[in-house]
């Protein structure tokens, strides 16, 4: 193999990353991350109305640039690199983060029009505005097409791509009237880079298309005439506005455009691989195989499996999406997670912490703790549940404080309850024949919180591996960069060749201490029972109504519009 | 009447208050406080017991010495005044607060032997660790005298006088063997004054004894064989270190003795009135009468009022106690209260804020809100309930949080959920025959909190009057140093006389804002659904086990004496 690399860009929620690698050894050459500058850490918010959440495109752009030529500059230090050495391209990004493209892919937000218009803007994953229309969908299709759900975890959410569409119809049909196609912001970006000025032939990942579009290749996108039954609308864009074929991330998008190249700093013509969604590259890069739970833990949790598509699995209700092909070809892809994790621990540090040394001195005292001490209990449902319950319009609950709970006792109750959701979601893939043999987590909390992987481990009784790479998203894109230069171009010609050689683990491994069991298993039954009072409506505890009308009162009092 | 004045001496939690008042216009003359000097603020704490709250009996007589002699040279600033013209003094103190003193009345904390030893303290109010003793009264007397019950809100609680003597027999039979008396704050302190040193002869103040003994004028204490039932050395405690008759507060304990007056400097002889609990004679010197709802707001609270005793009076489940002449002689003293009131919002600040300027900033914040806007809901448990669920076992919980909750919300919703559990006791009173006329308010609270007084005033409906005293305790105290004067002395003769002349309200009135009605209504239904979910046994929901286990799982890790 000659001397190559290949380049990860993997577009976040706050900001863009590349990172360079040696393909041959996994060797991380070199990386740099560029924020986006727009709105509050790159997100930009409605003061009035919680649930927004969108995204300016163009700083996709601006990060791009900048992050991959930083990148380059610091690669430039290594004996023997050189630009022309990169081989391959590939790209993630959050989902579902849809976004308006006029008939030349150039997004609304970029039309003086629509300059001021937040509708016009991509609608970020954790954009919650369209939690009537989730419902709505989900309705229908219990009813029509139970199918549809069959594959996305029994619950279309609001996150994803219909429900964003159909409250963006509803909202602003000025904007739909504008738009030529709602694309997903990972198959945006690489359409971006390959120069191509026509959407209706931009490649659509199967990753995004079958976890947030109900797409499948049994029926491809949800019928239009289903759609027509929610809003005549949504059956025109999904005829004029959608696609109706996606494809795998081993599959090339395209060469880079020359603009492109000048503007990364890389040889026009490298292929550039179809886009995923980011957690799935994490799973990827942090070595995914059958057997293996990967937990991409951010902001938010991504709790990927892989499963042989040569072997029978069942639909698993509650879970996010199984969609063949979604993290590596030949096998199903399975996601879940939890919509928020490090968001719960930093919103609590930052509006709750005297402010001193934040995580750091809270983790020192809470690991001082023993499991139960401190009487507290808490839901992680700050930002929804995403699984099993599928329901955005769930909130935090904490339970116990006395007049001598501290700060760091609830710093461990959050930690706790993030532990116990990831619990119920290993015991649900385990409860529909996806054994979890190991668990190899990473992300930001992976590398920076021992107290977090060792709750982690005691509350699951599992050991808890950590990924050799700091930023598997980013290495996973670099890799399916490789098979996409496949072995002709220097790179690999399966994702597995490219895992074995690419992938690793780190020596320290949290294992669960024996003596926390009991405790753990205690809380968690505790934890269960308010999940189930406060989560679902058919348990005997007839709580489900509390967190639904305290939002509803909430929005009343701001004047948002209320659930039709 | 001749140039007269009255000292009350309060006995808080934390300090020690002495007042000197004009009884010809309830003219506050001068004040002051003195803090006890040991433990936390007064309270001597076990670092691994959190239900421990126990005080030293020698802080109570350091800080009366200090408070008077510190009013007595405020007050020499005023033309004419001489500590000669003090004629009465009334003195209140905590309760259910009762220590075990030797054959000589003096304290078994002072005697070297027990001078290590927590239980040989005076066990403060707040002290749960007899929760367990609590029940098994409160089930035994469920059993066998309903009665005694009945007229302390149908379950005994771990903070008075049986729970805590039963606990301390079991824990620590050494402390009560040498025990001569087990004897009640509010009789301990007038005795000392008086300089009686045969604890068999202490007058008994009726408040305590009916509000936290079961005591009342048709049986005296409990039955002798009742208690030997659940502990035969409970029994020999009633038979031998216990009274047999209580009397109100209007009768002389006797007159200041030599030694005491000279500590004070005041005249010997200068009659001393039976004690009190400090939020009766906070209710009296609020002014209460027939109708009025006092609310004493604290660090708990005490909601007061009272009902002739020629009118039939039901019991009312729930409430603390109905004694009669507990707060004015010739009337039913009713009392209920909340476990935490200022003690929540504190331990927020204290733990939550990033203290720059705590309460006040945040009142600021939390007064932009409106009712609902945080979508947040508290309950008022951080200390147990005291009413109506009569459970010490009860905890916090805050429902509702999201990633943009602040700490403003939070403190709102803890304000909110402060006010919710006085409109469920507002509503007790009523439903059992006792209306609601008028509702004063007095204590820290209601005179530095506007943000509080205007969401009590919203969430109850009703107009906050403020009482025009900033410490009622005292003045009430105060007032009865009046009465036990009487008219001979330079006092009054009956309490009602000595009210019209010595109390008043405020001219400021918090009015409910009608456009806070309807969300504060569903907020409370609410607030209701999990007070009878979490609070309750028979409620459909059954959560009732969650705090509790979280308790019991608490405490096993903290190495604490689980339920028998």
């Amino acid at each position: 193999m000659a001397k190559a690399y290949v380049l990860g860009l993997d577009f976040g929620t706050n900001s863009a990353r590349a990172l360079i690698v040696d393909p041959r050894t996994g060797a991380e050459v070199a990386t740099a991350v560029a924020a986006y500058p727009s709105g509050e850490a790159g997100i930009i918010l409605d003061r009035k109305d919680p649930n927004v959440a969108r995204q300016n495109p163009a700083d996709w752009l601006t990060a791009a640039a900048k992050c991959t030529r930083a990148a380059l500059r610091a690669a430039a230090k290594v004996k023997g690199f050189s630009p022309r050495q990169i081989i391959g391209i590939g790209i993630d990004a959050t989902a579902s983060t849809p976004l308006p493209v006029d008939a030349q892919g150039v997004p609304l937000a970029q039309h003086k029009k629509f300059a001021r218009d937040l509708n016009a803007l991509a609608w970020l994953w954790k954009d919650h505005t369209a939690f009537a229309e989730a419902q709505e969908i989900t309705e229908a299709a219990r009813r029509e097409h139970p199918e549809y759900l069959a594959k996305c975890g029994g619950t279309y959410s609001s996150e994803w791509y219909w429900s964003k569409a159909l409250h963006c119809l509803r909202v602003a049909p000025r904007v739909m009237d504008a738009t030529a196609n709602w694309v997903e912001q990972s198959d945006y970006i690489p359409a971006v880079l390959t120069g191509n000025p026509n959407p209706a032939t931009w490649k659509r990942n199967v990753c995004a298309a079958g976890h947030k579009a109900m797409y499948h290749a049994d029926w491809s996108l949800p019928a239009a005439d289903f759609l027509a039954g929610i809003d005549p609308r949504l059956s025109e864009l999904r005829r004029h506005k959608a696609y109706d074929h996606a494809v795998t991330s081993d599959q090339s998008a395209g060469g880079l455009c020359p603009e492109w190249a000048d503007k990364l700093g890389l040889a026009a013509d490298t292929p550039v691989a179809v886009g995923a969604i980011d957690a799935h590259f994490g799973a990827v890069g942090a070595g995914v195989k059958p057997g293996s739970l990967a937990k991409i833990l951010g902001t938010s949790s991504c709790d990927m499996m892989i499963h042989p598509n040569t072997q029978p699995l069942a639909d698993i209700p509650g879970l996010c999406g199984i969609v063949d092909g979604s993290i590596v070809p030949g096998c199903f892809g399975i996601e879940a997670g939890q919509s928020a994790v490090g968001d719960i621990f930093n919103w609590f540090v930052n509006h709750f912490d005297k402010g001193d040394k934040a995580h750091a001195t809270l983790a020192a005292e809470a690991a001082k703790l023993k499991p139960g001490e401190s009487g507290l209990l808490a839901l992680d449902w700050n930002n929804g549940n995403r699984c099993l319950l599928v329901d955005p319009r769930l909130t935090g609950l904490l339970i116990g404080q006395t007049l001598h709970t501290t700060r760091a006792e609830v710093y461990r109750a959050l930690i706790e309850g993030s532990a116990f959701g990831a619990r119920i979601i290993m015991q649900r893939f385990e409860e529909y024949g996806v054994p979890v043999r190991e668990i190899i987590n990473c992300g930001g909390i992976a590398e920076k919180s021992p107290l977090v992987m060792q709750i982690y481990a005691d509350v699951t009784g599992r050991p808890m591996k950590i990924s050799r790479s700091a930023q598997t998203c980013a290495l996973g894109a670099a890799l399916f960069g490789a098979v996409v230069a496949g072995s002709a171009g220097g790179g690999y010609d399966s994702v597995q060749e490219a895992q074995a050689r690419m992938c690793g683990l780190k020596a320290k491994v949290y294992k669960p201490n024996p003596k926390h069991r009991e405790a753990y298993d205690r809380l968690f039954g505790l934890y269960r029972a308010l999940h189930d009072a406060f989560g679902t409506r058919d348990h005997q505890a007839s709580l489900h109504h509390v967190m639904k009308d305290l939002l509803a009162i909430r929005d009343a009092a701001r004047g948002i519009g209320q659930k039709p």
